[in-house]
This record gives structure tokens, sequence and C-alpha cells, in this order.
């Protein structure tokens, strides 16, 4: 059976988020419904990331929930 | 390995969420299921998004799941 | 970026949730699925809404889970 | 403003769930995958419903999880 | 209206989940996207089951998070 | 009734995942819009898999909400 190893501390603080760090960064974006947004982080929160795209030639606003997010693409 | 930084503390306050300021705004909302909303909203609970939408000439009251919303766009 | 206002505690009281005020009131469901119910609401809990339906000229219990809902129509 | 009626103590206890009554009924479950489950009820937990079914001419045990359940048709 | 029991105590013990039972045990995985796995448990955690199953004729190790599972047939 | 061991005190700890034991690893990520990705896992937290895979003859960054993906094969 997979043990669990019960002596070793799991090493993650509790509620830690890496998405937390693109803020201010340029990420790709790729949403469940397929759709993929060059963006502009400029917040994030538990469940939320807020983001700058430029759409139809025009910068937008949007404020994207985590769960309709299935992959980010950052550089480091 | 992506190190934590632990000394570093998350900047985000616990349940803060972005969406809670668009109460009395305008917004556009993109929906799972394909939908485009233009609304207004009234309020904003921490799982619901409440707004009043014009559908089919009439001002509809509708309370959206936030599990079913993609992303929303917003005037700053 | 997209400040949080520290200072503004959020208005939000937690667990607060608008559907609740839809006990004993008729509602329209617009389900995942793509169902739309016509229902009266007789009961709501953190995950599940309770009601009743016409279905094939029958009054059907049915207990509907948040998750499986988009949105809901109601009368103020 | 849809305004929060603070005074209004929820009236719904924590965590109480009408899915807990179901045990050892008959029920018809409607899954996301479209498959309509005629079901005994033998468990329920916080994210699982434990049925019997007949399928196939067998008797069957299933494990369900309520997040693959869009609702459930029950007699009072 | 489906009155709650306040006095009634939920029988359910916190946190408590049938899946950890199957650790040992073959069963049989029907999974969201359509896939149904025949799977030795190895270990259940809150959100995961880590299986071992023959594919390509040869044993595989899969860590299956349980939101991409519809439902688990077993044998009691 | 599938009964509830009372007695029987939960083996797992509060909040344990195999995925953190993938730090370091390759793994094949199977994802829920049907891509498969051949990974090397970098960083995990409770919501997130952090991994570097090869596309178009890059190495790219990725951040993968774990609610994005079925099931992760990997070698003991």
């Amino acid at each position: 059976m997979m043990k669990q190893n019960k002596s070793r501390k799991p090493k993650q603080i509790q509620n830690f988020e890496y998405a937390r760090r693109f803020v201010g960064k340029n990420v790709k974006i790729y949403m469940r419904n397929g759709e993929v947004l060059d963006a502009k982080v400029t917040g994030v929160s538990n469940y939320e990331i807020v983001v700058t795209v430029v759409k139809d030639n025009e910068i937008k606003n949007m404020l994207i929930f985590k769960h309709a997010v299935d992959y980010i693409e950052f550089e480091k």
C-alpha cells in the first residue's frame, strides 16, 4: 500500500499559492472553454485572477475565476 | 525546484475577493455555458453574484453561482 | 496593480447566502445540463436546493445540488 | 442594492444536509453524464452517496460522488 | 417547507469517507471523461485515489483526483 | 445500511496529499480537456502543480490547476 510518511511534515505552508507570484507579470492563460488569453496579471486572490488583456484592439479589465482556468504558461 | 519564499508573508488578506467591488456596477459576465450577460451587480456573497439583466425587453433578477462564471469584464 | 483596500472591512458577513431567501418562492432554475426548471423552493442548505416541480403532470420532489445550477431567475 | 439582513440569523444549522435523509430510501439519481440511476441509498457522507442499483440484472454497490450528481428525485 | 430537524444531531462524523475503505480492494472507477478503469486501490486521501491499473499490458501507477470520478463500483 | 465504524479513527492524516511526492519527478498528466502532458514537477501546493514541459521544442513553465487534471501516471 502507498504508505503515508507520518514523520515527514508536509513541507508546504498552508494556503501557499504559486499564482500570487504572477502579479505584475505577463502570462498566457489557457481557459476551460478553449480560449487562450495573453494577459497582464494585476491581482490574485483565493479564487480570482484579475488581468488586463488586449481584445478587439482595446485594453480590457477582466476578473477570471481560477476554476475556469486549466493552466497558465509563465516566464521565470 | 520552485522554492516557496517562507519569509515572504502572503500579501493577500484571507477571503478577500475583488468581485465584491462590482456591487452597483455594470459588468459583462461570460458564463461557462457560453452565454454573455450584460448585468448590473446588486449583491455579491461567497458563492453568488446577484444581478439585474435586460432579457426579452424585461428587467430580470438573477442569482448567478460563481462556479458557473468563466470571467467578468469590468470598467475601472 | 489592483490594490486591496486593507482598511475597508469586507461588508459581507461570512457564509451569508442570498439563495436562502428563496424558501417558499417560485423561481426558474437554469441547470448546467441545459434544463430549465420552474420550481417552488422548499428548502436550502449549504450545497442543496430542495424544490417541488411539475413534471409529466405530476408534482415531484427534487434535491438539486447547487454545483449543477448556473443561475436562478427570481421575482423580488 | 440587495441588502443583507444582518439582524436575521441564518435559519440553517451549519453543515446540515437534506441528502442524509435519503438513507434507506429509493431515489432516482440524475447524473452529470446523463445517466439516471434508480437506487437504494445505503449511506451518505459529506461528498459521497453510497447506493445499490440493479444493473445488467445484478445488484451492484456504487459509491457516487455528489459532484457528479445534478439532482435527485425522491418521495416524501 | 422542508423542516430541518434541529434536535436530530447529524449521525455522520465530520470528514468520514466511505472511499477510504477501498484501500487494498479491486474496484471499477467510472471517470467523468467516460473512461472505466479496473483498478486496485493502494491509497486514498481527501482529494486523491491512488491505484494500480493494467494498461497496454503493463501495470501503471495512477493518482486519480476524486473530482474527475463520477462513481465507483465495488464488492462488499 | 453502510455502517460507519465510529471506533475506527480515520488512518489518514488531515490534508495529506500524495501529489506532493511528485516534486522533482517526471510524470504524465492527463488533463480534463484531453491533453496529455509529459511533465517534470517543480512544485505542488494545495490547488496547483507547477511543471516544466517541452512544447514546440521549447521548455515551458506551467502552473496547472489540480481541478483541471483527471489523473497522473507516475513511476514508483
